[in-house]
This record gives C-alpha cells, sequence and structure tokens, in this order.
C-alpha cells in the first residue's frame, strides 16, 4: 500500500511515527513536509518541519521538546549572542547546526532541496520518503498589528518570538503563489492507495502545503480516499496555537470548522476526538464521512490506534 | 608611537602578546593579519591566522594548542561526520563555528573582510587593530607530487592534512597577483613609527602579506625602521615547518638565509637567537643591523623580552 501524508512539525512526526508502526511490511510512506516555516538564520537555511520529521522517525528528537536534536548543547548558540549576532529567540543547537550547515552547503552547490533532504535521510533512516512540498523559497508570513503598528513577520517569529499573543490578521505564504511541487510530489499523490492528513496545523502546516498551486488539485482529484484527523479538540489545539491562525482565516478552533475548512472537496473522511462526538453529524452532512475516536497522541500504542482508525476509515470511504 | 606588524598565526599571536606587555600607554599597534591560509569549509569562511591572532590577544586561545579556542566542544565536527560531509582533518570546534557563522553571514551581506574583522574584534578586544592584508580572497596553494601525481593543493591541506609530509615544490598565492591591500594597511605601513616581522612564516605568513601587490613596496619605501625576528632557530624552525616552504622558495633554513632573502631593501634590523650568534656578521654584511638575543618564546617575560629588543633595534636603526 501506498500512503501519502502531508505533514507539519510536531503533531505531525509523532502520528508519522504511530502510522510507521501500523503499517504493513512492503507498504511505502511518503510524507510530503511543510516548508513554509524554513526561516534563514545566521544565513544558514533552517527547515524546523522538515527536521522534526526527520529526527522524529529518525530517532534523534528531544523527545519531551518535541523539535531539536535529543542530548543537545548550545555552545554556538551561546557564542553567538556573545558576539551580539542574533536573533536570539530561536533555539538551535550544536548538532541541529550541523544539519543546517550541511543543508546550506548543499544549497549553496546547487542541489535542490529534495536532493538534500534525501542525502539528509541518508543519514537518519526515518523509514519514510520525504519529500519537501517544494524546492522553492516559500515562507509564512503573519500579519499582525501591535505597538509597532500593522506589519509582517515571519511565522517563526509570530509562533516562537511573540508567542502568537497578538491576533493573527492574515497568513500570508510568502512565494507559494509561483512555487512548483517538488519533484515526486504530484506523481506521489496520484499514485497512493491512502491520503491522510496528521492533527498538523490546518493552516500554516497542511494549508501551506495545499497552497503550492498543483497540490490542492492533485489531492482533490486524486483516486485515493483522503482522511484527517482533528487538531482541534474539545474546541481547543491539542498543541500550539492553532486557534489564532485558524482565526486569521475566519475559521472557528472546532472539530467541525476545521473539517468544513478543507472541505468535502478536498477530504472524504475525518476523525475527532471522541470529546466531538457531538460534531459527528454535522461534518457528515458536509459530506465527509466522520467517525470520533480517541486523538490524543499520549503515547506509541494510543498515536497507533489513531493511526489505525485513519486507515481504516480510509477503507470505508473506499468501500 | 605607531607599530604596524606583520603576522600570521601562532608565532605571531604569541609575539603580539609580548609586544603588547612593553608598548607604552597610548601606542597604537597595528597588525596586518595573513589571510592566505584562509579556507571555506563547509560552506563557512575560516580565517584561521586572524582568528589566532583575535584569540590570543582577546583571551580566548586554547593555551596549549596555540589555535582555536579554550574549553572547547565538538558536537558540530562530530555530527558533520556522521552526516559524512568532511572534511575530517581540520579541527573546528563550537565556539569556533560561530566565529565563522558570523563572518560567513556578514561576507554574504557584503561586508567586507576587513569591516567582518573589526565587527569580530568589537566583542574581543584584543587591543590592536587588526587588519586582514586584503578583502580579497586570496588562498595559498603549494604544488606536491606523491602518489597521486603532481598537483597543488590548499595551504591547509598541505599543512595540517598532510602535514608537509612531501615536499613543496611551489608556493602559489593564488589571487594574490590582483589582490589590494585592504583599506587602511598601505597608511597604516606609510604612518607607522615602528614596522615589525614578528617570528611568523616568512613564505607562507609574511610572504603572503608582502605578495599582495603594494605592501612590499609600501612597507621598502616606509620611513619607519623595519625589524624583524628570526622564526629560524639553529636551523630548525621553532615551531612548524617552515623549513618545508623556505625550501619551496630557495631559501636555506637558517637565521641568516631568512634575512637576506628578505633582503636589505626590506628591512633594516634583523634579530637571530644566540644559538645563531655566528650569522649575525653575514646578515650585517649584507647590509641588515642584526643583533642575537633569546628568541625562544618560552613564557610571557620571555617574549616581552623579544619585543622590547625588536623596539630597541629599530631605535637604533633610526639613530
Amino acid at each position: 500500500m501506498r500512503i501519502v501524508a502531508l505533514a507539519g512539525g510536531i503533531g505531525g512526526a509523532r502520528f508519522l511515527r504511530g502510522l510507521k508502526d501500523v503499517v504493513a511490511p512492503g507498504d511505502e510512506i511518503t510524507v510530503i513536509g511543510n516548508t513554509g516555516d524554513d526561516i534563514h538564520l545566521f544565513g544558514l537555511k533552517v527547515c524546523p518541519d522538515l527536521d522534526t520529521v526527520m529526527y522524529t522517525l529518525g530517532g534523534g528528537i528531544h523527545e519531551d521538546q518535541g523539535w531539536g536534536r535529543a542530548e543537545e548543547s548550545y555552545a554556538v548558540k551561546d557564542e553567538l549572542a556573545a558576539y551580539g549576532v542574533g536573533p536570539s529567540w530561536f533555539g538551535l543547537g550544536d548538532k541541529d547546526f550541523a544539519t543546517h550547515i550541511v543543508r546550506t552547503q548543499m544549497l549553496g552547490a546547487g542541489y535542490p532541496l529534495s536532493a538534500v533532504t534525501e542525502a539528509l535521510c541518508d543519514r537518519w533512516q526515518p523509514g519514510v520518503r520525504l519529500l519537501p512540498m517544494s524546492d522553492d523559497r516559500v515562507e509564512t508570513h503573519v500579519r499582525i498589528t501591535d505597538a509597532d503598528g500593522t506589519r509582517a513577520v515571519h511565522f517563526q517569529e509570530y509562533w516562537v518570538k511573540l508567542h502568537a499573543a497578538v491576533d493573527a490578521e492574515a497568513i500570508i505564504p510568502v512565494g507559494a503563489d509561483t512555487a512548483k511541487p517538488a519533484p515526486g510530489v504530484l506523481e506521489a499523490i496520484a499514485a497512493a492507495d491512502v491520503i491522510l492528513f496528521p492533527p498538523s496545523n490546518p493552516v500554516v502546516s497542511i494549508g501551506t502545503i495545499l497552497a503550492v498551486p498543483g497540490i490542492r488539485q492533485a489531492v482533490a482529484s486524486a483516486p485515493a480516499p483522503v482522511v484527517g484527523l482533528s487538531p482541534i479538540i474539545g474546541g481547543a489545539p491539542v498543541r500550539g496555537m492553532a486557534d489564532k491562525v485558524l482565526a486569521a482565516v475566519g475559521v472557528e478552533a472546532t472539530a467541525e470548522a476545521v473539517a468544513l475548512h478543507y472541505g468535502c472537496d478536498l477530504i472524504d473522511g475525518w476523525l475527532v476526538d471522541e470529546a466531538d462526538a457531538a460534531s459527528v453529524d454535522a461534518v457528515t452532512a458536509g459530506g465527509i464521512r466522520c467517525l470520533a475516536v480517541p486523538l490524543l497522541m499520549t503515547d506509541p500504542a494510543a498515536t497507533a490506534a489513531m493511526a489505525r482508525a485513519a486507515l481504516e476509515l480510509a477503507e470505508q470511504v473506499r468501500a
């Protein structure tokens, strides 16, 4: 079976680990990773979502934190601060720096991001085929208004530095309009037996991937069932501050609203948490097959059960 | 008093520390640093000699090693090796990496190396004005013949990887012919009260600085006395493998031969070690005022005494 998953960072990576636990030997998982949260820091190209997937599936992730490397040190970061060179709000560890140095060097030598990602994965052996959504530069910006006036800031500045403390007025995937899907992305979607939307951020993760021209249409027209898992449980994001960016696109932070935001032209099935069982009827009425199952990734077994439920819902859709 | 010193790495840096100990308050030291041993590693611009001077005078040097940072760690290097990305023979520590990251970022933003060096020195406060010999790229290559045939390798590859184990057939300062002295270099030389050649490598350190068009002539025509200190004691380099590169330019590894290699058109005074007292007459016959004094930088006091002897010899030349 060929499974394609669109993934953001922490939530997506953890779900994918559960997915790997339940697929059969020989099944192939292709991950289309969000690169809209990529950022240039200290002259280096940092791809937080791709790295979170790679480190998580490759066994290098800092488990408690959910991002960055296990047993990390911060000598480089401390030295950069000693030079007065910022930003200091983005936590890059020494081991992580090496990844960005290798990536930046390869990009500088002319390799596209997809080839660089493949080379990095040669080491990490994540057990999935990890494709960036695009080899072209796409960076999500967020329009905000605060004491400094109305302006657009990089998503990482909004998320990590400002902790999404001010309202997001608009989400702008800069460069997405002219970006092309990375090699293999459209082909993987077209050839998929199942397409999954993990419980990643519907706006700045999945939404950004879908904003690359061609990808939304490829998913919508793919023969495979498309099943998503709600990142919203009981009216609040499981992790992160997804409600902030949902508000920017006029979507309520509910499991039901997110499903209808994707829409029945895009997704065929939707899993909500048991806490949102009351929303099943409304989602179903929207033309999307919906089930309520436990959606908290509290441990590997619970995460694997979610993945299994998603694959089973896909089979129901197909049948 | 305005003192200008041309300096390479370890030997030059240690001498400069002694020089700082003996100058009067208000005296200004301008160091023209060799950049011919600069190398691009992992996409980063590494300037070993400039950094050795900066770290040594700024209190950050690894004392025993003579290069790199004190209390250094190697997480980045280990990770790069885990990615299979080399070279592994050049020892870059985590703290040191930060310097190269800052430098590379600033160069990428369009700042010339001289401005970058000044910015780095803002932190280190080396107590001297440190100027790269040139803002233009100059990289010393060494022609060798070994099992792989006759070829030119980067100086660092010859020195650090190959340990100068094969003969150097030629020393080629690639790019020097079209390089321009960095801003302030010629002005500092012209305005100097004393010009010093520390016991740095006469070929790949001082020689490379002098290979930048305009610098040799500026030194030769400067009104200030020019005094050098022999890096050769008793027919052998005090440190490093200077004899290898001296042979490449047809110069014997003796205190006398190095003085005459610089020549009386360039230097006015020359200090040899007491072990080479027998060479004083020959150097003097070559038109260079020469004295034999202890030239081993065994401790700060000995190094300071060497600097004092060099300044006194300059006064003798002037008088």
